[in-house]
């Protein structure tokens, strides 16, 4: 198949010896089971297991990776399908959509984006040639057939990608219903929960009184007080992990942790229900609510996730048209050795306790985060995220981390991702980039073969299993 | 001609498959024709086209990234020429500055200086022996001889050089009068200004002043408030455009951007005809500035230009001594993602204005800069600037932006130099990175040949014409 | 020798020309002697010359670096023997200390303390293999067996090890009684002491009042006022000299330099005396004391050296129980454009002054470091510094800082080290890693090998003899 897009030595350090050693290390894991243990893929895909409906849908509208890049090119985010608020109405033709995408896909070169469409349009649909503005239709035609078979169902793709678990992201509100589903279907593979309080912790969003409304349904507990609210918490958490959860989420813009008094808490969380919490007092919370997350942790087992660093909602308009995740979230500097002095002091001598931390900003790499998880045994360093997740990024977080960190304080790979058949783009691309990096080490003579040959099967599969418990 | 300093694969990566894709995309690119959208060269200089006087003059004299260099080593600035405010007396032999300078040429190894005088050496001079104490008088009379044919006029060097546009930074009061000589002249090529309003922005600037006065005299409007301010930077970016301008340039410590009140930026305005504007005021004017400066840019159409984080005159003595931009500007952190914030969300939705954003903190490349610039239809980022427009800065700056901003969202090389005859030895050094850049990407099957092909066409050459619309 | 665990060509670029060169390089500075300008060897150690205990008391008990690791996977640093400060028992059987190290060696694995202790395994002691749970004893006693051999002993490894100059760390109450048997001693090569304040500088800490107890007994000085505390420090610097001693160091959270009146300097103190200083005025004395320090400097000629950016004892609970250095010691960011303003304005252009800049925040290197050093006479930039002393750090620091300050700002290879043994390995490394990173700008043509080959001798050993005037 000489046409195929894909080479098979791609991303490997072009120099023969080390892309060689990279090749067979690589070779050694390329068909591992894959562990997700931290994403955003919709559990009702799985548990309907309809037909994904077509090309664009599937690809295009839900993707702001894909579109971010497209609107910053000064494309209309209503001409890409993108659904607004206000219902302003939105380009419906599908295969104009595609058409418009295709057309742009050359601004994707050398982006990660670029890579895990090219793999999946070659490896998960057979598609032979890079999409441009010529063949667009003709491959939209060949990608809507397939959708339609029985194989690219998504349990069927699940199976195929040789998913061993797949984590989701809920909120405390959530039924789980569609786990439920799941767990009494035949699928080979586990899909779990993951306990993100968010919606419930934010008291200054606008739905924050909703996602308390709903956590009071789902509790049982009618959260009137801190205190119900702190109880309600902990018995969602108890059901969480009964439907298999390993692990808890936080999203927050600073990872500033401390605890506050009950008095002090109770009377936030009072002026919230009033609607009337201060933009200080809401931070305030958030910190307390770090503390607290921590302290459930240590008592129910589940491991504690911490993603900080994001301005959310930074492109007011776009928020206010298209909603959350429309990709105008915009990384800040982050501080991690003061901000998480309290937490750390508190929990992270606690070998029982593991939180997970997550970056947006490099710069912590070396000089913040390494030293931390060099130190404290309850502290590991979460996979490179969001825009460092890409083959640079990749590269600089094992050159940042690991002579300070080593490889045992960091836990794999995550993929955080709501696009299903990327995954195993992603993987692949994580797989082959720690490959090739252990084998500049092996080159290098800093490791030897044996021991890159044991670290990178930890870096693609144990290391999350260990670290999630799975 | 086995003497030769420059080896035709310089910069390359040693490996000869990358090598030679290198050269390849290199050679379709170095004869382009040479696009500066930025910089400082006095247009004087070729209004008058007198010869250049003698090799200290045009090389060492002016040249502060060369005498930074050789002060911090302890060489004083007396010694080498450079003219002080104060009449102190300063070396007066050129041929004796030159041989402390050659003497000293070992400092500048495997800097950009270092690289960029060895291409104007041999290139433009035809020197074919690395500098140094023991040839250096018979280098200087060498060149000082070339300096006197006409070959080596100014105009005569910016058609050997193949430059199609070169852009000028001038003042609000300045009358262009040698942009008018060179627009009746036959020179192939175009000379055009931007924009700096710098003088009349810094309120807290000794010569704000005389700036506002040569603002009322070349505007013809009578600058005693700040809404006539107003109206006369209005009325001489009209006239700049008149001109051929298609470009603003603002040079800012912080790029906080936020508009004031017409009353306050009235008062503040009459504090400062008064000189009694405070600290404060002054980086409150500037930041409403950058808001003025950008809706006069949505109005009029000439692309803003903002440079950020540099600490202007931090050496107070050197400043005091020998005046502004003598070596002692060192850069700070920068923040974009919150200063930027009111700027873009005003803006930055505009597919019709244009933003380009340059920075001295790398640490904002990956973190803040490719994200917004790979989100805002508006923004774009600019070249690595300054101490960064080296070979390893030129490269810290592709690995970190490509993934997120992709190539579009950058606006090409930008010399932004002071040094006319560095010009070419500036750009092929960055066509030589980008090509090399670009065949590790082919090497590793990120990209295709074919895509590496038309994109270092464009970073050299396309981005720069379409992003300043010349 | 097959068996041998040291690849010759180790740590060197794997495209052969490149190693080749590199290895060149290498071989021209291989065994020069080493000059060790700033180190924390126990001076007692050789004064004493009686041999190490053993393995675990030489290589693990003492090394943070070592234990650090094993504490954040879980190891208890009782369980190695560390000592407690509160009498709380540890493990006293040093076999059982080691076995725990070596069952845990895989964790050191692409660790600059992994690559060290092959080297000193290997190179210093003969070990053929590399260490693990299994060989453990065998290689336990073959050391300890060695260890009693009149080779063994600290002056004979001294001398071994080609140690032209070791600079010990010393409180200004040091009788320094160690460096006065030594000078007296046949050694070849000396031990030289270095005057570090920090102890009465940081009136914050517990320990200070004893500290300035002892400087008064040691400069027979009452140190009962700032103008005498003032004097009592200036006397032991003149000790200090006459002692051999050629420069200072200071370490900080912060670098910020400022002057305060004597009247507030004379107030804070006496507040110090009483118990009663805040932390603010902590702060304050530090920031006053790096500029009273550069002052005599100025005029006794001691370089002065600044490690800034640690927060010191993050880990509360090991710092109560096991004391200061035990590796919970993180970084901060640091800033130095602002902070060092003053300092550098008041002593920075005089090239009769040396003040050299450590980091532990790497994103300042490009950003601040490198044009302050490139910049004033007075400034140079210290070697990659704790965290960043490793493969990619001092490859990411001549990365960041060559372009900007050139090598001649720079002061050639510290290895701040407590750990005797390991001397030779981080110097080798050191070697190693420089000549690469010089080859890469050979094959790269970036610089020519005659100017390589200047500049590697330079890096590992002229430029620490030359900055520190040894």
């Amino acid at each position: 198949m000489t046409n195929k897009v894909l080479n098979d030595y791609r991303f490997f350090d072009p120099h023969e010896i080390v892309g060689k050693i990279a090749y067979e290390l690589y070779e050694s894991v390329r068909n591992l089971p894959i562990i997700s243990p931290h994403g955003h893929v919709d559990a009702r895909i799985l548990a309907e297991n309809e037909p994904f409906p077509d090309p664009a849908e599937l690809i295009v509208i839900p993707d702001h990776y894909i579109y971010r890049m497209l609107y910053s090119q000064g494309i209309q985010l209503e001409s890409l399908g993108v659904p607004t608020q206000d219902g302003t109405p939105v380009e419906r033709d599908h295969r104009k959509i595609w058409q418009l995408f295709a057309d742009h896909f050359y601004l994707f070169s050398g982006t990660p984006t670029g890579v895990w469409l090219a793999h999946e349009f070659e490896e998960v649909f057979g598609v032979e040639e890079r999409l441009n503005g010529t063949n667009a239709m003709r491959i939209y035609d060949h990608m809507a057939e397939k959708l339609q078979t029985r194989e690219f169902r998504p349990r069927s793709l699940f199976e195929r990608f040789g998913l061993e678990v797949l984590t989701t992201t809920d909120a405390p509100g959530d039924s789980l219903q569609h786990h439920k589903t799941l767990q009494k279907s035949d699928l080979k593979g586990k899909v779990i929960p993951c306990f993100r309080p968010d919606p419930v912790v934010n008291i200054g969003l606008p739905g924050w009184k909703n996602a308390i409304r709903d956590l009071s349904k789902a509790s049982g507990i009618e959260v009137r007080s801190y205190k119900k609210y702190i109880e309600a918490l902990e018995k969602r958490r108890e059901y969480f992990k009964s439907m298999g959860a390993v692990s808890t989420d936080q999203g927050v813009e600073s990872p500033y942790a401390h605890r506050m008094s009950p008095t002090r808490a109770e009377a936030i969380f009072k002026n919230a229900l009033r609607g009337k919490a201060t933009e200080k007092e809401s931070r305030e919370f958030t910190a307390n609510m770090l503390m607290e997350m921590a302290r459930m942790s240590v008592e129910d087992g589940l491991v504690m996730q911490i993603h900080a660093g994001a301005m959310r909602n930074h492109n007011i308009a776009v928020f206010k048209k298209f909603g959350l995740d429309k990709g105008g979230d915009i990384p800040v500097q982050t501080e991690y050795t003061r901000n998480m002095h309290e937490l750390l002091n508190t929990f992270g001598n606690k070998s029982s306790f593991t939180v997970v931390v997550f970056t947006l900003d490099e710069s912590t790499y070396s000089r913040e985060l390494a030293p931390l998880a060099g130190h404290y045994p309850a502290m590991r360093l979460g996979a490179p995220w969001w825009f460092h997740d890409s083959i640079q990024g990749m590269t600089r977080y094992r050159e940042r981390v690991l002579e300070t960190a080593g490889v045992y304080n960091t836990v794999g790979f995550t993929d955080d991702t709501r696009a299903f058949v990327s995954i195993p783009a992603r993987h692949d691309l994580a797989r082959r980039i720690d490959s090739n990096f252990l084998a500049g080490q092996v080159a290098r003579h800093i490791m030897d073969k044996q021991e890159a040959a044991g670290i990178v099967k930890d870096l693609a599969y144990g290391l999350a299993k260990k670290t999630y418990k799975l």
